[in-house]
């Protein structure tokens, strides 16, 4: 697979079949533990086809999301696709919102498996003391991710005061505050 | 179509075709204008598969949005389907967010069409002095829609406190603050 | 997205994602009433990915139908969608026809939603006193329209006289004759 | 998940896993020559999920069509459906029609191979002295069959005849005296 | 359709429409018989979009199988295909092997129709004195075949000795043994 | 099929969304190592739709792998999926076979990850000296599995022993002997 084409189709031009090789069904490291001090404590390792050129059309990625003590892999969607999830290590709160507005949320320990269906809003908070680790596969070689806070006030453009004000039922002024925030760790 | 089973499948169980009639294809009433005067100032009259059994399958929906006077259709998503909509009556500011945080948006009058992708972020808001009305259709007969701002700070569970303050960079207690509020309001 | 490339695949070659605009999300002007006086008494304005480029990959497009009195947009198919259809105004006389032979429709006023399976032979008439108009979305953003009597007596061929001669039961020089006027109105 | 209903569903309802046997994957008897001689001189024998309900859910399905001398498959459509056919005996002029209304047709000899893209008008006619045999697949186990001039001129409802008038430009007795015809023949 | 292009995608691209013509859906010469005077006794002339491009996003194809007496189309899958097959001369043994484990398995004769459905093991022998013909139809334009001993025992790589003799719990050296016959006939 | 039937459809009946709780999308304890010590080496924990209901139509699901030292994941497809592996512990010799007959193969260490196109014939083994664990994930929420030696030479049915002498060019007493170990091992 060749990911630096002029032309794109959906998703991504193929490699003529006699230029492919093992190599292109390979992704090294997952295994490796990245560091999640960040704002939020968690960091999510994707190898999705735009890691791994030899998932273009089979309809499945993978990603490891690291967590710091409390850490929180914050509400959010795959437009594209269903994840499911295993715990490798710590414990996870976890959960996703029906569009009939109802919560299905489990506290996982390690071994466990939780699904969050295709393009629902869920999120993931580590609830452990320690680190914690999940490996997630997706439905999709290329589910994207919509982080909806960061979505929100972060966009750029951005998303009209008045529009998050009412919304959320809050002062402009937080909104523009919010905004700010967003934009300064953007 | 038969919408009351007990046994549901991957959308909804089929009438017998013997049974289908021209009334299973037919939805009445669309021009009806709704009262908008609730605290968001929109009101969506969907036609889907819940209301037009005949749909069934047929990977296809349409909805009607009233807008009354800087009235808001919130920032939501549909998990399952691409939203193509044009303006019947007024201005509207609307726009969609993408996976690469971009804010895409418009100001349309009377007559203008746009497009949602699939699953993404959006909203529109009345911008004129008057009503609005849009019409809106959808590539499901089952779209879902996920109110963004209701999913996170109304859904029944509720969302555990700390999720919220983490993602959005707020106090626990405004999150609090906020999830009494849509509750009260639900 | 690029219309007017060498190379062509499923549907068209998309823009490089850092290219996309807004822009390519609008379309103009579907408010304009059109101008139905011609031998049908219909005209169709497409808003499809041809109209619209950024509808490519997601699956629903757009018409809207002007009807001069006693118009009728003609019996036709969507080889690759569905239709749903609301009228704006005036009064239509609608149906489709099911592979079981069966004619199923309605007659609609302003405000009603008229459903028309995948590739199933369909039309609409006005048969109201003033002039009609409805807006209708497919399922497909390249949804295709074959009008069957143009199809079959007007196309570039042309079909061998013998077959529509069989097929209608009507005689050859009958089928001439209907073959030189859609020629003639081509 | 509740697995003990009587219901249908998009096709049709699967047997229990344990209850399948080799049988119903089997059809015999499609070397059998029907007898053409009826009105069009064609007979169709359909192998599809009807006939062999092993083909549930799983996109083919066959047919077989003989020919009488000058006998017509006459201009049809698959609403759900690709076709490939090959001739087994004899020679036909086949031939589709495409979304810009241009006849792609060639004459067929025995071994000679032609598709026909999904839901466009198609059909077949014995050009040779003696009987003709084809055989197709289908890209459906349910493709259905929409028979042009009996959809229109033949359907229970009937079709409003200034419809038929209006969309061939002919008269509304002759379209009266077609309709009887076909309600007749039915 | 252009199969020689350097930009390949999911299948192939497409020609320019206005380039297209009749020609590119047509294939003749499939009544040919074909030797099938080799170590299996069987032969198949693929019609899929190699050879017939006009296939291209069309979900079927064909295939044509010579069997020599006692002739074999050994054991082997369609990655991405349901095959139908019709007997078109002689005598043959089919099965496929479920998921479960269970051969289903018939003895066809002319105008026998049998299903094996997608991806699973299957095979065809000829159980006549004579030759055998059968006609075969897929569910994809590109359906692929995998011949399975010749996967395993002839891949080039070649596969680990050590895979196959325990996989098949028999010694490497008839392992070793067996690479080479298939590397010698390959 | 019989069309009335006590039932099962695509995949499975879904539960009313009114009795759906968290609990359906939750499987717990896929870190417990399992006893790999059989005559393979190698035992499968499969976390699919049968373990799992909630994946129910959501295109996806997951497996553990141990392995014993030496250990091997025999030959085998997966009809209906792509399978995406990543190493949680040990060494793997990891490959797929392409249908141009080639072998695709790697040795895998902890963390690397590896794709299996849907549906071709692929392996794994243990070459490193203690245990190995992988976990995959698959593009189907029933993707099933084909081992592809005991569907040959085990299946219930048997498979004719000529056929599988022929296709590997082996022995027919040979093919009975292996017949009668599978038999036994079963």
């Amino acid at each position: 697979m060749e990911l630096n084409f002029a032309v794109l189709v959906n998703g991504f031009v193929c490699k003529n079949a006699n230029m492919v090789s093992a190599d292109d069904f390979l992704f090294r490291g997952l295994d490796n533990p990245r560091n999640a001090n960040n704002m939020l404590g968690s960091v999510v390792t994707p190898v999705n086809v735009m890691q791994l050129a030899g998932l273009n059309t089979l309809g499945i990625s993978m990603a490891r999301i690291d967590f710091a003590p409390y850490g929180l892999n914050p509400p959010h969607t795959h437009p594209r696709a269903t994840e499911i999830l295993v715990v490798l290590e710590g414990s996870l709160y976890v959960g996703f919102i029906t569009t009939g507005n109802q919560l299905f949320y489990k506290t996982l320990e390690k071994g466990d498996v939780f699904v969050f269906p295709k393009a629902l809003v869920h999120f993931q908070q580590n609830v452990g003391k320690g680190n914690a680790v999940a490996l997630a596969a997706l439905s999709s070689q290329n589910p994207g991710t919509q982080q909806i806070a960061r979505s929100l006030f972060g966009a750029t453009g951005p998303v009209d005061p008045s529009v998050l004000a009412k919304a959320f039922d809050i002062d402009s002024n937080l909104v523009k505050l919010l905004q700010a925030k967003f934009a300064a760790s953007g």
